[in-house]
């Protein structure tokens, strides 16, 4: 086991850089050998963050390929914007760099299956750094599958409802040539883009990959009007994005069917004014449900017509993680979870395991972006691939650390 | 205009006494001039109610025919179990008897032909009688969408969210011989087999079958658990209902694109134990949004992150009804709205003019649930007819009653 991890750091854009400085600045076994943009204050800014932290100055690099050639490195961060980032842990991969991908949707089905042929190929771990993994109500989620609490699980269902017009597809618009990457998807694109802060928990919850898989998609989107009228509205009706036909409908919801019979729904909810950011995350099973709308966890035989007593719970079902830490005082920004994901990372790194989260859950979770597509071009349901090629039906028990988001059943 | 609607009421099971007891009884121009079952007990407690209640005596028969055949009758309700509804319809539409139909779907997308070319043969107005159509929140978005507050509806959300379990589907099956009517659904089909509640409000807030209509849906259903883990817990591993397949998935998600690039989600889930009974209603909007599941109504432009705001906008949005009338202090039930939608049939009836849900909703509405069956068991989407033969993109606008459900969109 190694006592530091040497990272090479990729991508300092707003989650890039605030990753590293919340996150990894703060871990003293995180060692940042490298970071690395394109973008000369970019690099500066977090050159001094590094300094001001660790009291050392990482190397600084415009290519990325300075960092896959230089044999010191242990792993890899990949933060870059949306497009090419498989492309960057393959070759992060075939380097030998233990490899963290921030998420996201694939571009292409065809990147999925390369990730997996890379990971089986080298043998390079790589890991999507799903936060959403290790938020309170999904670990607890996950612990009550663990002790049976749900009874057999039926349904589920996430959603990444969070109005972006505002806080970023549009953001600084009209004062800055520079336009958010994601805008461009929503341009180009009608799809699923954004599925695995919902999908990941409920994935792990459903052992996807591990004794379950998916099997079928089906997404159906509403018409596009939010980003449009969103334009006309704050950028003017004679303004560039008053008038271009957007592809990304408003509102996408897929139903996604599994190999043991459940389902899940999944809805993308980006471009409408909302009261409110949600992952709606629920789990329906024979005994039990957790439901975040209402805050409730309900197990059969309560009375009926219960709210917001989910903390009752927190005594009996809280996940070990947030038994034992005061997560939400750990540094990282999003309650906490973003440095446990890169405390999963790192630590999985260090010992040479698998991750928790692993080239298969990264594929099948970003395969939803192109299998969506597809499915709301043609209007008929999908197959979704199984990456594992069989391997779902009988593999190895994970190692069981602090982090680990999979179950060893017991028999 | 009649001053006295003259009533033939058929099926007095538990909904349909309750309806007879807690609102026509109460109401001076509905007449009692007949009540039908098949059941002596039950012809003579309602018998007795409507003494109580109206001072004189009802004419008493097992045969709804002698209802059909009496010249005296204006109108009839139809209040007998899920089964065989629409063929009692008919036939009282022949007989050109005003007709009340309880909620509910059809068994076969044949039945909804039938009620709309009997409805085109005889003039005989139908009506189901949707009574959440006239709920506070439903509503309150109608008039928030005649108002133009949501600007461009993109989206709606709603769902029949009751966990019948326990107090329908096998309520008191261990201690009679009766077994409720529905469960043999639940036995026979995998469906959405109780769209109404939520499809309704929804259909009219779309404007479905004037100026819109929906076009193609798509049914996935989980699998079924839930009854029978629960025959098994409470039954006995042993019963006859812990030992059936179960063809009824416990969660059904359909979604339903409309004419005008509208999408809707509707929800099934009755089986799997629940924590509050839910109708999932939400409309989303280019500028608003109102959401059931925390009661919250959102303009665009107002903070984030908001709750159990809705009852401030009552003053500003709440609809005509609610605004002029304690409903909840109404005889009949359910907050009044029982009250309300057979004050919508009577006073419809007693004009003689189209109803507020007419045999293009009622047969459109009822349709989802052969539609779905078909989705679900091929696994693809399906067409819904247009039931309007194409009348949806002209129709004469209704005549504007208290009641009604459908804007006259000015020009």
């Amino acid at each position: 086991m190694k006592e530091t991890l040497k990272i090479g750091y990729i991508g300092l854009g707003r989650r890039g850089s605030g990753i590293l400085q919340r996150c990894l600045c703060k871990m003293e076994d995180a060692q940042i050998l490298y970071i690395c943009d394109t973008e000369d204050a970019r690099l500066e800014r977090n050159c001094a963050a590094v300094q001001e932290a660790k009291g050392y100055t990482p190397k600084l690099t415009k290519d990325y390929r300075d960092i896959l050639n230089d044999p010191e490195v242990d792993a890899v961060f990949i933060m870059t914007g949306w497009g090419g980032r498989p492309q960057l842990a393959m070759e992060a991969m075939r380097a030998g760099k233990y490899t963290a991908i921030e998420v996201g949707c694939a571009d292409t089905l065809q990147e999925c299956w390369d990730l997996v042929d890379t990971y089986e190929q080298t043998g390079t771990p790589v890991m999507m750094l799903e936060n959403a993994c290790y938020c309170r109500r999904e670990l607890m989620a996950l612990q009550m599958k663990k002790l049976g609490t749900f009874g057999e699980i039926v349904h589920c269902t996430g959603a990444y409802a969070h109005y972006l017009n505002d806080c970023e597809l549009f953001k600084d618009i009209d004062t800055t040539e520079r336009k958010h990457y994601r805008l461009d998807e929503y341009i180009e694109r009608n799809r699923e883009n954004y599925p695995t802060h919902d999908l990941g928990p409920i994935a792990k919850v459903l052992s996807v990959n591990r004794g379950n898989k998916m099997n079928r998609l089906v997404s159906v989107a509403s018409k596009s009007c939010g980003l449009k009228q969103y334009a006309k509205d704050h950028l003017g009706e004679d303004s560039r994005y008053a008038n271009i036909d957007y592809k990304q409908g408003d509102i996408v919801n897929t139903l996604i069917t599994c190999e043991n019979g459940e389902t899940i729904l999944l809805t993308l909810d980006t471009t409408l004014p909302r009261a409110y950011y949600s992952r709606q995350f629920s789990v329906r099973g024979t005994k039990a449900m957790v439901g975040e709308e209402r805050q409730v966890v309900y197990l059969e035989g309560m009375e009926e017509g219960i709210s917001n007593n989910e903390a009752d719970f927190y005594d009996r079902f809280d996940h070990p993680i947030y038994k034992n830490t005061d997560v939400d005082a750990l540094a990282g920004g999003h309650g906490g979870v973003d440095w446990l994901v890169c405390r999963a990372f790192i630590e999985s790194a260090k010992r040479g395991i698998a991750p928790p989260i692993d080239v298969y859950d990264t594929a099948s979770w970003m395969s939803i972006g192109p299998l969506s597509q597809e499915s709301i071009r043609t209007g008929e349901a999908v197959e979704i691939p199984d990456f594992t090629r069989g391997k779902w039906a009988h593999r190895e028990p994970p190692i069981q650390t602090a982090y680990c988001l999979d179950d060893v059943i017991e028999e």
